[in-house]
């Protein structure tokens, strides 16, 4: 019985991309600001691989968020503002996510198991009016998502076996790295996260437990 | 300026004599329920004591609970289920608490800084509806307040300053403890925690920044 479900966020439960350029476009007017936002995005797994790799000591996901700002500001050319790093924190829910997350909570525990830091998630949460019971993730496991640790630990932490607790994720990687420790897994499908010429994650790569095309459909699968 | 208010649960947010004495009356028929409450309870600070001296390393209180639950079922003469450890799960709020954090979440950042674990906060949380927007407290820190390090690593993990986040608590001793690491503080008046005849902290040992009733008027003090 799935007791608990933790989510993916970024690109799971919140459109970072058209949030995040935005953001951009208002404090960097003249840049290409959905090509920033895929820019900033692109330093996110090299950053967090040399602390999964061991080189270097965790170190929060808004930390390693500024380092990349910075640097990908200077290869467009300009001075990005530190405020701007605060774009992480006012990302908008798909449209499904609100009410999926709602109906969800009537039965089971919700929680993000994010890459992103505890504060990272509450502000987030705030902004986005996610629902979670609590926020667990790689903060909790000071690792980062795919290593195993950081599922190991969400389920620790709710004292639930990983077999009841499911990972929801629009990512196919990540519900490899769930389901290898014993989580339950559903994918849902964000087809357009990377903007309209997506390519990745358009399917189902593995026969997950549930498959659903949004947050609402989830709920009903699971009722 | 206040960014986020921290918050001790037993006793503050929520009323465990009551509530414990009604599961244990439930469990238990024919035991002083009461007693039993008190006597429970009574071996919540010699428990986490052991932990705070270094004597034993961290052990979430839902196990320091069930070893004290069979402990004082001994000595009360009687057989408990192990079930009726969850009665720490399904605490009634004051009924301040719910309209005052509601009243608080507008403008703060709000999560309790228990000593009780992520998920036993988590679950209490669905059972008494506190609208928190994250879990600290002992188990980001695997430490027992009043040691230090629980109020500053809720301060480390909001990636706040001291100064910023505010203590709340009906116990002098817990905002002793938050004061001496730059926190700021609020007790709050619970008069009847230990019951009719309670005797301890009835009033403010100290210039607490924020003296209050209930969390109604706590909420009316920030705004």
């Amino acid at each position: 019985m799935t007791q608990a479900l933790i989510f993916d966020v970024f690109g799971t439960c919140v459109d970072w991309r058209s949030s995040v350029a935005r953001a951009v476009a208002q404090a960097l007017p003249g840049v290409d600001a959905l090509a920033f936002a895929d820019a900033w995005r692109g330093e996110y797994q090299p950053a967090m691989e040399r602390i999964r790799a061991g080189g270097r000591g965790y170190v929060a996901l808004d930390d390693l968020h500024l380092e990349n700002l910075h640097r990908v500001a200077e290869r467009f050319g300009v001075t990005a503002p530190d405020t701007l790093n605060a774009a992480w924190e006012r990302l908008d829910p798909w449209p499904d996510v609100v009410p999926g997350l709602t109906a969800l909570r009537q039965r089971h525990i919700l929680a993000p198991c994010s890459n992103g830091s505890i504060v990272l998630m509450t502000r987030l949460a705030r902004h986005a009016r996610l629902p979670w019971d609590c926020i667990l993730g790689a903060e909790i496991a000071r690792d980062y998502k795919p290593k195993p640790e950081v599922y190991l630990a969400s389920c620790a932490a709710l004292r639930l076996h990983p077999s009841a607790v499911m990972m929801v994720a629009a990512h196919n990687d990540d519900l490899v790295a769930a389901r290898a420790v014993g989580l339950r897994t559903a994918f849902v499908t964000r087809a357009t996260e990377h903007g309209p010429g997506q390519t990745t994650d358009l399917t189902p790569a593995d026969d997950w437990d549930i498959v659903a095309p949004d947050f609402i459909a989830l709920a009903q699968r699971l009722t």
